[in-house]
């Protein structure tokens, strides 16, 4: 690296003219070094958010990114490698069935996954639920429980990627989380240094996602996509929506729980019917996405097929428990999940008029979550596994004037006043209307 | 302040909504208390670049920068106080002057200068070239000179606008100098603070400017005035040229004994004709429109016949004479300023081929300056008073082959090839062009 100014570099970028590999290598190395301040990576995120990068320039810092830190080493694995990743969302808990599942049809899953922050909740937090499940484990571990059982869902380990963990930080905190080539460059960084060889990619839409509209989250497939496969990843995206929660359960425990009984093929013990739950398709259609994308089969049909067959058969459900039992988990909890995983003050949030549910703020409904206990305000911050709700019905629904909407799991440590003010939060977060309207497609668009 | 969150000030600027009087003096009061980190006051540093902001987010900006800090108490002094702030550029060195011409005409000028940063010279670097002088005094000395004299020019201190130094730290290593609402809060807030009534700007606009274009220049003359008025300073605003050095010397001591010959009406050591000079006239002309806001005459013709009057009857000269002495400068040295007070290394940069002075690169001839030691790259550099040029020529001159274009004062500690790489650069910087253009005026508009 010749001589190397961070000012030159954000004024580049601040007047939109495109930086070179070295340039933009040399600002995370500096980063990662100490070299680059703080500061200055902020003023650099916000010129990135208002102009932009060109694909060259997300290849560019998505390779820095992913070379600040350690790559993991596979190749000891002969069988193809896929994962997923989400961009997100509220009730989000589709990677719990989908590892296992993948992973009974034959592929191989390594996961390394992450935390719920502000109304997004986190595949980690879930795991933790199950008393003893490690979502740390040392490399070698995770090569067995790998090669032992096919998946593993884990953290991402200090080793990894660590101008991502400190650039995600400092976009947290400065508005500057909203932009496509950063999003790119902190998912796929992580994604090639966990050291999988393919990768569905999961992008909601909708009111409780980071992307509002079709074609914002359209062009971040897009890019996320052209970058993957510039950097050798083999990728593709399903949009899908992200306007009301996803299955019925939003909270740590309580989610883990709608997915064991899925994974059981048993009825449910929340809401909605087991075979057409939006949860279960998703997970089923992302599944035969991995399976055409691991060469496991040829179509999507068959892929779908062989999900359903190895669902139903309980192999999901085995692999499931091997999981658990290998990441260090109670196989007893996961078998029979005991009561007191749910908290005993139960509340139920009534409608006040009868009508079609034609909107759900979902976004807010992480928020309501987040302020049960729930969820994160910040990185530091712990969760409380017990809290959560049900939600009783699904946008489209009839209900009637004071007909349960929700059966919340709320903590002993809430007053009346907190609770009253949730309540009405989560009212005014469910839009009832005399009209019935058309409900948006649980998945919008897939960009291959 | 109620429940504050610098991250959705942030976005909302980023979104480019406007920001209350509230949130911005929330912002600004959160980092001078830390409660706002550094990498959030540049990410929202960099979103106004970007937005810029409203005429009243600008007031509410330069009012919560003034009340970061202390004002000083002038009103003991009754004559009304009248400053000059320019923008900065090369060889601009119209203070030294004008401060003691203002005073000797009846004014008080209380002036705050700066140091030299990047290519643009500053004030206090220039005044200590002369042994003795302090530009740190008490409030107490500040307001005895000021009663005695009728000027003083010192630093800012740390207790004015102490979130301008912040800012102003932070916007010089992230690239968000160039942007009008915060240069206008920096250098206004600066100003009220000082305790002046009335405010004459000196806007540079040329090729040694940080504004390069007229519509440039007068955007940010408009706003600096619209922002002083609306906060009670009286104000107005000259436009003038910066396409060349102003005056013949640049550099620290070189230029200190330029002003001297200027206000003892000496021909000049160095080059040019002592009546025509553009130091000489920018300065009364300047002096005229302070005098017409300080009310001492009604007319800038009446104005300028005042400020020539005592500056060739000696008044001004009699009047630095006593500002020099009274802040502890030797009076000797400004009589006669010794020969080694330049550089004894001395080197004539000559023209390679004949023709007119069409342009020069100012900008570059300041960094030459840095790099020959008499300016400063980061604020904690130290200068070199003994170091700078005479240039021989204006634009629009006829130049023969090898003729000297300036004679350089140089380090002793300068090696041969750094000295030819510097050669290199200046005449680099010097267009000399076979037909005359038209050279630009010393004074392109003022604003009112």
């Amino acid at each position: 690296m010749s001589w190397f100014n961070p000012v030159s570099i954000i004024e580049k970028k601040r007047d939109g003219l495109p930086l070179s590999r070295e340039e933009i290598r040399g600002f995370i190395e500096g980063l990662t070094q100490g070299l680059v301040e703080d500061y200055q990576a902020t003023a650099f995120l916000m010129a990135t958010y208002f102009n932009g990068m060109t694909p060259e320039e997300t290849v560019a810092l998505t390779e820095a990114m992913l070379e600040s830190g350690e790559r993991v080493d596979l190749s000891s694995i002969s069988r193809i490698k896929v994962d997923k990743h989400s961009t997100g969302g509220v009730g989000d808990k589709v990677s719990l069935i989908l590892a296992p599942l993948a992973a009974a049809c034959g592929l191989v899953v390594p996961m390394m996954a992450g935390r719920g922050l502000g109304h997004s909740g986190g595949t980690l937090d879930k795991l933790e639920s199950i008393p003893g499940f490690k979502v740390r484990l040392s490399q070698a571990d995770t090569l067995k429980v790998l090669r032992d059982v096919g998946c593993v869902i884990i953290g991402q380990t200090d080793a990894i990627a660590p101008a991502d963990k400190k650039l995600y930080s400092l976009r947290d905190v400065t508005g500057t989380v909203p932009c496509v080539p950063l999003i790119c460059g902190s998912i796929l960084s992580k994604k090639l240094a966990e050291g999988t060889d393919a990768l569905i990619l999961d992008v909601k839409v909708g009111s409780g996602a980071f992307m509002k509209t079709l074609p914002e989250a359209k062009n971040l497939a897009k890019n996320l996509i052209s970058v993957a496969k510039k950097m050798g990843l083999s990728a593709r995206a399903l949009i899908t929506d992200m306007n009301q929660p996803l299955g019925y359960a939003a909270g740590n425990a309580i989610e883990v729980i709608e997915c064991i009984e899925i994974l059981k093929n048993e009825k449910p013990s929340g809401h909605g019917d087991l075979s057409s739950t939006d949860l279960r398709e998703l997970t089923l259609h992302t599944c035969a996405h991995m399976l055409v994308l691991g060469k496991k089969v040829k179509s999507l049909a068959d892929g779908r097929k062989l999900a359903l067959t190895k669902l139903q058969d309980g192999s999901a459900w085995e692999k499931f428990k091997q999981m658990v039992q290998a990441q260090g988990g109670s196989t007893a909890w996961i078998e029979s999940p005991p009561t007191e995983a749910l908290s005993p003050a139960r509340i139920e949030w009534k409608t006040r008029k009868r009508g079609y549910i034609r909107r759900m703020d979902t976004e807010k409904l992480g928020k309501i979550l987040v302020e049960m206990g729930g969820g994160r305000k910040k990185a530091s911050d712990t969760v409380d596994p017990a809290v959560g709700f049900w939600m009783h019905h699904k946008l489209g629904d009839l209900v009637k004037a004071k007909e349960t909407l929700a059966t919340a799991f709320v903590s002993k440590k809430m007053g009346p006043n907190h609770l009253a003010e949730i309540e009405t939060e989560f009212l005014s977060a469910i839009e009832i209307s005399p009209t019935r309207s058309k409900v948006p497609p649980l998945i919008h668009a897939q960009v291959l």
